[in-house]
């Protein structure tokens, strides 16, 4: 099977086991795979416009608006003035947006340690690297 | 960074790379990956049903009728009566089909050369071989 010896094919098969379970384990009304990481990303970087996150996600700025207004009216974050420069605003979390961070970031690990169970450590590590590896030549 | 750590993320990011690279390569007019993965089922598997090909791709049999659609339309198979059961019908692939399969999978082979350069012939091994330990614990 041509299939099988493809890279391609293979990491979307894992993807597609490790995206279910994430749904499962977040729930309906959880924070999207893409959504969490813009909420990580607004949490950890002090500062962040639009133009950083949408960098940072690797998707358009376009595309972002959506994302951004889902974390405005969960009440997770607030556009704030840059003192540096009146044109642009940053997406700052609110103490809500940081909880609910963290909450999903506990879950999120929990949910890896648990689908990824047929790796040991050494191969969880192994993977990282080589991924890391392929985000180099693209990113 | 929290998201750093995190396989899903990686895995995420490693197949976008991979993805766009892969739409570059096959044209606005090719075949998806999803498309083609269908294509090569057919291809390779005598007297495969649609339920078939559902379970091999992974996905609902109803999501499965605009990609029997598509390569009906473009000519690269016919549904042929099974003699074994006059209730189901098998996809088998004309020679256009596989003609066209065989010059997709040169394609797709070239472009994963190219995309996972940064990996030696053992890392790329490894990878493959990780992603299939993914693959147990979910189909």
């Amino acid at each position: 099977m041509a299939l099988e010896s493809l890279v391609g094919y293979n990491l979307k098969r894992a993807y597609v086991i490790l995206q279910n379970d994430y749904r499962a384990v977040m729930g309906d009304h959880g924070l999207s795979p893409r959504v969490f990481s813009a909420l990580t990303f607004v949490v950890e970087t002090p500062n962040l416009t639009q133009s950083d996150l949408a960098r940072r996600l690797g998707i358009e700025r376009s595309g972002l608006v959506a994302i951004v207004d889902e974390l405005e009216g969960r009440g997770y974050l607030c556009r704030v003035a840059v003192p540096q420069d009146r044109r642009v605003q940053a997406l700052s979390p609110t103490d809500a947006g940081v909880q609910a961070y963290e909450a999903a970031l506990k879950l999120v690990h929990d949910h890896e340690d648990r689908i990824l169970h047929t790796l040991d450590a050494v191969e969880r590590a192994q993977l990282l690297h080589l991924l890391k590896k392929i985000r180099e030549t693209g990113e």
